[in-house]
């Protein structure tokens, strides 16, 4: 990630609720461990999906097409598909995470594997798995892949 | 709470954080009871407190100053302060909370009760309790009491 | 207007553009004179609208669900309309107006004149016209009319 | 500029303006030549500096903090400076400049110019101008630059 883009991130995070979940992130990193944090926010992922449904689509182009009108929506950044050989890759662009603060980068993108997960379950996916590529480096991208072999 | 105001509380929710805090206050209320949940936002509010220490003051007024500083700055309402004979009144407008849904008036308060717990211990008020006055009738203002008595 | 609804006012106009705006609106009121000044925001206002065309609608209740759809998108507050005898009074909420400054509420109003203007045109109303009611004691509710004598 | 840079600006711009934003911009392209506009948007950009004053500084770096303190506040992006043998190379980056619509970028810059102007004059360097070094490609990066041959 670029110096310039670190601040335009930063800028990003409504000024709202940082106070609130920075404290609320320091408040699970000390009740929970790091596979329990995971759990809770990819089911809080699956929640918020299931809440705000997909229309059916027909083509990868079409998934990201309905996937990013509601991540603008809610100014959550950008998401990027690309058909591989075995998976789906999933990157996520700009996701407000660090309003978690800086240890966050471990615990939170479970929150979008989550969301990912239970939109393909509900686009006929479920017997395929969402999981995250690698920790990322920085909150700027991070990658998912949804395959057979992914889980 | 006037059928105006209800609107222009809504329009105050940053879009960003509504969908995710919604699937976390509905993930919270189907894990934790009702005074599991106010313990808990109790703490997250005493997190921020702490992490936000306020200027020492010296008087009732001077502490209302400095408080909505803090909240302007994340656009988090206004409070009011009153001197009762037996207590602290502190009235709280406009508070976001609904962004956590519509059953959250029952425990997310407790985030401001927490917030305020802690700033007045580093001033000195140790001793004394705040409590919530009641449980309010709608999201436009939350009463809380500071006093001997109170806990 | 209260005491407690100013502090929410304030913190509903966005930061990003309170800045270019108190210097836009500095610099208009020294080269333009009251009316022209009016004039100016009311075309801004029936291009705004041109460019945000309302659906079909059958009733007044129909129009202020649409029109407050506008508003609602864009966090501009909340509308509502009363049938009157002789006109159609449109009460305008919470606008955020005070990113002008504080001499705007004389002439920035004009804005919301010429938006209801173009929206009734299109509707039909070509004929009759919107005007203020008076100059508003403050920003938290102004006030037109619609109707045949009210131009 | 990336694409993925671009959905993330789009998102960077407060919902609240870009309606009115746009309408004052297609109405200053109707009444205004291209000359004028920049005059304007200069002298606008002139009276926002001068009605938000830096600290004293003593060095380029100790500049861009103050600066960048300025822009950070309201959410407007992020400013480098660069000492050239010649000039000082001004890169603004991530400034909200579209919220004017699409033909702006050929104009709206002219405030950020008439701010560097000002700060950079009430600094001491008045007999310096600031100019745009070219017409930028996208909104992502504008570059000025303070020189005495700049004007």
């Amino acid at each position: 990630m670029s110096s310039v883009i670190d601040p335009l991130l930063d800028q990003h995070v409504s000024p709202q609720w940082r106070g609130l979940l920075g404290a609320l992130a320091a408040e699970f990193e000390d009740q929970l461990g790091h596979d329990e944090l995971r759990q809770l926010m990819a089911r809080v992922g699956a929640r918020f999906a299931a809440s705000h449904p997909l229309q059916p689509c027909k083509s990868t182009d079409d998934l990201a097409v309905m996937l990013n009108a509601q991540w603008r929506a809610m100014q959550w950044g950008y998401v990027e598909l690309a058909d591989e050989h075995e998976f789906l890759r999933i990157t996520h662009y700009g996701a407000p995470l660090r309003a978690f603060g800086g240890g966050a980068l471990a615990w939170a993108p479970a929150f979008l594997q989550g969301s990912y997960q239970e939109w393909l379950n509900a686009l006929g996916a479920a017997d395929l798995s969402v999981v995250q590529a690698r920790e990322p480096d920085d909150d700027f991208a991070i990658e998912f892949r949804l395959g057979r072999g992914a889980g």
